[in-house]
């Protein structure tokens, strides 16, 4: 297993709230609230200490409440190499009627300055730099904070690679089209977002392949993207592949796509053959669905959903036009 | 300055959330959100300790996230003996909305089950009964968890009043029947409380003087009462008074009735002419509504409010009907 770096700029606190019904202006009485340690990148880090790595997580922390992620580091052996900093870590509430309805309500995030940004740069540049001990890729997850523009991930970007490493971005807007022209070596986006960084306002199925293609004579090697009821596409330089995941109560989709991208780094990293690499992690993304959280290891039926998931490799253009729907 | 004991059963922390507009089943973006310790316990607690008061605060904590219970007691130096329970602290959300609507989702709390609260109360039991640095007074306030009844309760008066000790109550319904019945030296309750109290739906303002009639009669020695456009009102049995606060610009009232009990407890404690207590308590409590938290001692124009505050003594029989109105 690799040691490997994990990069989360704008990590947030989850109050997770059930209640029979919202009725704004009034005085609403919940049924359980609960208050977890959150954000894309230490759900990426969770899979992937679960998965056996060695992993760092960098990035900035409110040095007021870092109580649950020093909590969720510790239980998960993922070392804490987080930038605390004045002030509270943000805390997105979501809302989860009786009826179905979800609503949330997320803040902006803590204000980065020039010098706790300048603080991370140098720390990540060292630890890049271990000869010995260095990590095997680098991972950047999540939404820029306040102060942190798209050209500065950029430079984490840079970073990484001129330390030789792969560097995974999952991000959208215009921190990815940044993260692609930067050199990343892999992304993550959904349809939108694949759309939104092309400059159409959506794509069809049929469009896939070419916009990856555009993805690719950017320089990114590896793009994965959950398509709907295309399942899951991964276009790589050695190939590409759809997987469709077995039907499940989908009760919490949030972590599902920070479960895939760690899975299938797991199995690029390890060098297990890409229909295996990609069944694992579709399957694993499918369990994380039926729960809040990233997908579960030791689920008991794990296997099962490995063997309902159904792969295939697509065609020389990787035209995903219906290989498997 | 007298040691004292506060006991708060049902804590919470409090996420305080600012937004544009609250849109219900979408993906609302906040202003700012802030976690603080909250709750009627801890607000009379802070009073009481920045008015020189030796404080002890018991009661319950959720173990696993009660860090901001741990720095406000640290800060404030109160003396933390809140028995910790597995699991977490209920957080009460409040949403602000630009246009000055407010919802409150607000959870029941913490289960608490036989052996915690045997628990608790041999605690209590034991710190009321040291003789040499025992408590001068006990006060109890806030609302009652799953678990523990009025009848329960009442047993933590009887402890208090057994042990020769002022019991202060502040709470409302079927728990403040239960510790009037049981001895409570003195409540607080607003219009509808002492309605409810006495199986009517409503009270005038010319009710007011019999209705606490009534209180006296089943014990209670001091009945503050914040009476709205009749200000505060405060029935001893040295006595009656009415006082009406300066007018301040209004921003947050959660904490002024708990910044008015604490700082009335203080003047009675201390042996405070009457007039004086009132003054302070009502214009201290005027204060805390200009901004979130209690009132503060330290407010630059804290002597000028007193000065605005009018108060007068009440005629024999406490008919409030309109003496500084």
């Amino acid at each position: 297993m690799a040691s490997l770096l994990v990069v989360s700029l704008n990590p947030a606190l989850d109050l997770s709230v059930t209640l029979e019904q919202l009725t704004p202006g009034r005085v609403n009485r919940t049924h359980h609230t609960q208050l977890s340690a959150a954000g894309k990148g230490l759900n990426v880090a969770s899979v992937l200490a679960a998965l056996g790595h060695r992993v760092t997580l960098s990035g900035f922390l409110g040095a007021d409440n870092d109580e649950a992620f020093a909590q969720a580091f510790a239980s998960q052996g993922i070392v804490d190499a987080c930038r605390r900093l004045p002030g509270e870590t943000r805390i997105n509430v979501k809302l989860a009627e009786d009826d179905g309805r979800v609503t949330d309500i997320n803040g902006p995030g803590m204000t980065i300055d020039d010098a706790a940004w300048r603080a991370l740069s140098d720390g990540l540049a060292e630890t890049l730099g271990e000869r010995s001990a260095g990590p095997r890729a680098m991972i950047i997850a999540g939404s820029l904070p306040p102060g942190v523009t798209p050209p500065m991930l950029a430079e984490l970007v840079e970073l990484g690679r001129d330390a030789g490493l792969p560097v995974w971005v999952d991000t959208s807007g215009p921190a990815l089209a940044a993260a692609i022209d930067a050199g990343a070596t892999a992304v993550k986006p959904n349809e939108h977002e694949l759309a939104a960084w092309l400059g159409r306002r959506q794509l069809a199925a049929a469009d896939y392949a070419g916009a990856v293609r555009r993805l690719q004579q950017a320089g990114v090697e590896e793009a994965v993207m959950s398509a709907g009821a295309e399942g899951v596409l991964w276009f790589s330089r050695r190939g590409a592949w759809q997987a469709i995941p077995p039907e499940v109560p989908v009760i919490n989709t949030v972590c599902a796509g920070d479960t895939l991208v760690a899975a299938l780094l797991h199995g690029v990293l390890e060098d297990v053959p890409p229909e295996a690499a990609l069944r694992l992690a579709t399957a694993l993304s499918a369990e994380a669905v039926r729960h809040p959280g990233v997908g579960r290891l030791d689920a008991a039926d794990l296997s099962q959903l490995q063997r309902q998931t159904r792969v295939c490799r697509l065609a020389e253009g990787g035209d995903a036009g219906g290989a498997l729907a």
